[in-house]
């Protein structure tokens, strides 16, 4: 008798144009039957956007060759939400978001349109994962990496995962030969000195570019930032609770 | 000596036309000085999203009378670090977000902006307080909750706030006389049952409205959701290190 195939939904925020999404396709294929959702343009930086304010449009189509597929003009989180609503009409075995073309570890999972798609199938009570490349070049090589991909999701459809969580798996941009491991890890206290160029259009109008340096504040040996460095891909267990239950405990005397 | 008055950045998500942020802007007058940076049009459901792919226009506004006020194309998260990094050129005192025309309690932190611009100033070491009214209304009346929103900002201006950690307000809607405290709350467990109203345009083809039914899952009486059924303005400390702690504790001893 054969086994049932699980099915896999996967999504990103680099767009179907992207070839991080078709390694992805690629891979998660031989784990099960995969069906594609993912915006038809590049999304990143989107976080947890929803489209609220506009009607969105889906269509399928070809570019993943026999995977049934389609693109919504949707943030990742409406597509997460259109595929199992709408297209799928139940709910995936699993969520696989990525591969991103750029890392999303440490506090760049609040920014980031591919873990908030995890996020959302988190939400959805769903195993999700959220793949990312320390690499931003449209043609880096994701395949490269299949074995450890491959060997991630293959534990989440075995084991499952904790319910209302999900994976920031985060591959730091070395070659695959040189990777150390797979290492769980805590998100790292990590933010974005921001400034913003200034500069003049046509017109003699300003316009602003956001840009800035990113750095470890209190550098720590467990978190994803620090196991990047050290050459192994971080895995950071995400929940989406935000309650600070440390300052809630004190609080709650609080009178106001 | 005349003490120096505080800094106080105001900004939201219903953009610097929503009743909300001008009802904030008097209150939070009266306890300092307060700067606007606020997006020009309605950026509800944005999430953390950032600007990156456009650049961002920032425009002086004088709807705000006397106050130094500026509306910019960028999202929420935009806006603050627009004020910190070039206008204020300083990090304020506190970071107000809000009010919000609508409720952002429970899971509804992650997709709302008004949270997100809160959130990020949080990021920045700044206390930071988001309100939100469980009003849809364009011409809610903010001002009856004045002495409570009032109290909550004197509270924090007084005493500081935790670390990294931000206020995420949501006042039920009844009239204020009729509000019976604040309560300091964990986040409730609620989602959203999606689905989408599926509609066909004057060509014959499809698109989408996302909507659904919003509800708490195992309620508990310590939820956000509960306090504001029962009459009270919830406030949960919110923060952004999104690690389940849990689930990391018992993964670190797996090999993958």
């Amino acid at each position: 008798m054969e086994m049932q195939q699980k099915l896999i939904l996967v999504t990103n925020d680099d767009s179907v144009n992207a070839k991080g999404i078709h390694s992805l396709v690629k891979i998660a294929s031989k784990l099960g039957r995969v069906v594609v959702v993912a915006p038809d343009k590049p999304q990143s930086g989107m976080g947890h956007a929803i489209t609220i304010n506009d009607p969105i449009r889906m269509n399928r189509v070809e570019m993943f060759g026999e995977v049934e597929a389609y693109s919504t003009t949707g943030t990742p989180v409406d597509c997460v939400k259109l595929a199992i609503y709408e297209i799928l009409g139940q709910k995936p075995d699993l969520v696989l978001s990525g591969v991103n073309h750029g890392e999303n570890s440490s506090t760049n999972v609040l920014y980031s349109g591919t873990m908030s798609a995890a996020i959302e199938g988190a939400m959805e009570g769903l195993p999700s994962i959220g793949f990312s490349l320390a690499n931003y070049a449209h043609d880096a090589d994701f395949l490269q990496y299949e074995s450890f991909i491959s060997r991630i999701i293959a534990h989440v459809l075995r084991e499952g995962m904790p319910e209302h969580t999900c994976f920031n798996v985060n591959i730091p941009n070395i070659a695959s030969e040189a990777i150390k491991g797979i290492k769980f890890c805590m998100q790292a206290h990590a933010f974005w000195a921001d400034h913003f160029d200034r500069r003049l259009d046509q017109f003699g109008r300003p316009y602003f570019w956001l840009t800035g340096e990113f750095g470890e504040v209190n550098p720590k040996k467990d978190s994803d930032l620090h196991a990047m460095s050290e050459g192994f891909i971080s895995i950071v267990p995400t929940q989406f609770d935000l309650t600070n239950y440390v300052a809630y405990e004190k609080y709650k005397f609080v009178e106001l």
